[in-house]
């Protein structure tokens, strides 16, 4: 399906001395909402607000404001994901000579009403998001301005309803266990992240999807859900490695997941990778940088974050966009993988090591 | 010394007539000037620019916008600090109901045209330059808008004329090196960052009066220059683990560097803590994500960012502002440090061991 600025235009439009009529307030009323201006008492804003909805209102003036900005709106900022989308928002941005507009607001599920207004004041080109679904009532409010919205969506719940970009995570971590599979592990554990985002999901599948083509079962006590977090990691590679027989292998589920199973391991005094094998996602920074350095699934989210941009240029150009983008993953081999130690099907006896604190 | 934007204000002002007067132009180029608009010649922006200069031409009239904006601009935004800067003016901006515009511009010493330009048509509410010093053609650009500007300048090489906040790098390397002593340790080895940034010098030199307090010698093959990066780190200390006497412990300079540190330790089967202790420098969230977590000097990143941009409000509402402001640094013990290993002054022999590649 694709989608454009201009299907709801045409014949039959309605105009703001219409709105006004039927609202019983003045254009400049009308047009004060529209503007995400604070003084409309609200009852006015509401009723003005679903006439624009009802009648689906599509403002046609451009803005005429010479110093153009493009916004990004995070839920959270601290995401280990928020620097490489905001170079991607960034790079389009500098080619388009506009501004970018970093804000944090709302919850997991909509930016907040504060971010709303205050952006109607700015009219920018166009909004980034970095959430997964929209509120009916944002979508309706972007749309009535004619603001160009694009939906990041590294957690791969896509509203169908927008213009979207993700990656690729059933492919993804089908690529991590296939790997570990031909370096020679059968015995392989999988910390995915939180039950409820379909990403975990997905990545969980491909997990599967590798094992049952190499004939492998699959263990259910090496199949745990994670946070995403360091600490997640951590604790579900404690669970895994303090088993009566261990994997040789962990598929992390995030970089910041195998950076737990890394410290983990360390404190058992569990060499990685001679010991144990482990695979991240993501590619952040900070695989780079892990002792060892990580062997981890690339996530190409700069690349999303400038397909996203690059969409609300050709929305803002009315040019029809695809309504949902994936972008491919890839696997970075660097030195966290190798063949499983030597033993019955890939397993030594744990070492009893008393050192490392916890 | 404090600081105002009013400081050159009052009787005796020039006004815009006047500057058009003596450049024999019209009051509205004057103002296109003011304003950052590109459609005046060069010959003409260049000899108004001047008079602005030379007459310290402050604008009076604050912008009447609805949607107030504070810029926070980077050299270089791939700095392991620019999140948690961004975190901080995003803090005071959400408090002011401002965005934040967030630039990648120029060199390691200024911020570029193009930024400079785009800036003066978004008319923010002020600037955080994370920069070290500022031509002075980019202060008197800013000046004659009546923008105010603030450095947060990490690299510790303040600008004596704008208002800049840091931290504490001297007392930084004080408190690292002085942990490292009262572990025991005697044999203790420092990277530090490049010879010409500042911070360098303050950290090395903390070092150096830390150990002269506890009468140890310095040992010159113990003293590297680094880079700030892990490549960096890695390279040095693998100098340092090969030498026929290694140091005991390593204060990394920073705690990319110290991740460095690590994985050299690491390849060549050295232990942290037990074989060697790390102290890394800034305390970004890798730090606690290291194996094993680092112990580090707290730089506060974000705070910083927060003075800056409450700083900038400060000076829009004339209320004097300190010229430099350090914040102080602080140590945070985690698992990277430890006593020396027994032996002649905490010293045993290096381990041989093939295992690890490089």
């Amino acid at each position: 399906m694709l989608l454009s600025m201009s299907d709801e235009e045409g014949i039959g439009r309605i105009t703001l001395a219409q709105v006004a009529e039927q609202a019983g307030v003045s254009i400049s009323t009308v047009s004060k909402v529209l503007n995400g201006r604070q003084d409309v008492a609200a009852p006015t804003r509401v009723r003005v607000e679903r006439l624009l909805d009802a009648h689906a209102y599509r403002r046609t003036t451009r803005s005429a404001r010479e110093a153009p900005l493009i916004e990004i709106v995070f839920h959270e900022l601290e995401s280990i994901w928020a620097m490489e989308l905001i170079r991607g928002v960034e790079n389009v941005a500098k080619a388009h000579d506009a501004g970018v507009v970093l804000t944090e607001s709302g919850t997991r599920h909509a930016p907040g009403p504060e971010w709303m207004e205050a952006m109607l004041q700015r009219r920018p080109l166009g909004v980034v998001l970095v959430f997964s679904a929209l509120p009916d009532e944002v979508k309706k409010q972007l749309r009535a301005r004619s603001i160009p919205f694009v939906i990041v969506d590294p957690a791969g719940d896509p509203d169908p309803d927008v213009p979207s970009v993700g990656s690729a995570n059933w492919s993804g971590g089908l690529a991590a266990t296939r790997h570990l599979i031909e370096c020679g592990h059968r015995r392989i554990g999988i910390v995915t992240g939180p039950e409820d985002m379909l990403c975990s999901l997905a990545r969980l599948d491909g997990f599967r999807s590798a094992m049952a083509m190499a004939g492998i079962e699959v263990d259910p006590e090496l199949v745990l859900f994670g946070d995403f977090h360091v600490e997640g990691g951590y604790d579900r590679a404690a669970r895994m490695l303090d088993l009566p027989e261990r994997p040789t292998a962990i598929f992390a589920g995030s970089d910041l997941q195998a950076l737990g199973v890394l410290e983990a391991a360390r404190v058992r005094g569990i060499q990685v990778p001679d010991d144990l094998s482990v695979v991240g996602y993501d590619d952040v920074p900070i695989a780079r940088w892990a002792s060892p350095a990580l062997t981890t699934v690339h996530q190409p989210l700069r690349q999303m974050a400038e397909e996203a941009a690059q969409m609300l240029m050709r929305l803002r150009a009315q040019e029809p966009v695809s309504t949902r983008l994936e972008l491919a993953t890839s696997l970075v081999v660097r030195k966290s993988t190798a063949p499983p130690p030597p033993g019955p099907s890939g397993h030594r006896p744990r070492k009893e090591n008393g050192a490392g604190g916890s």
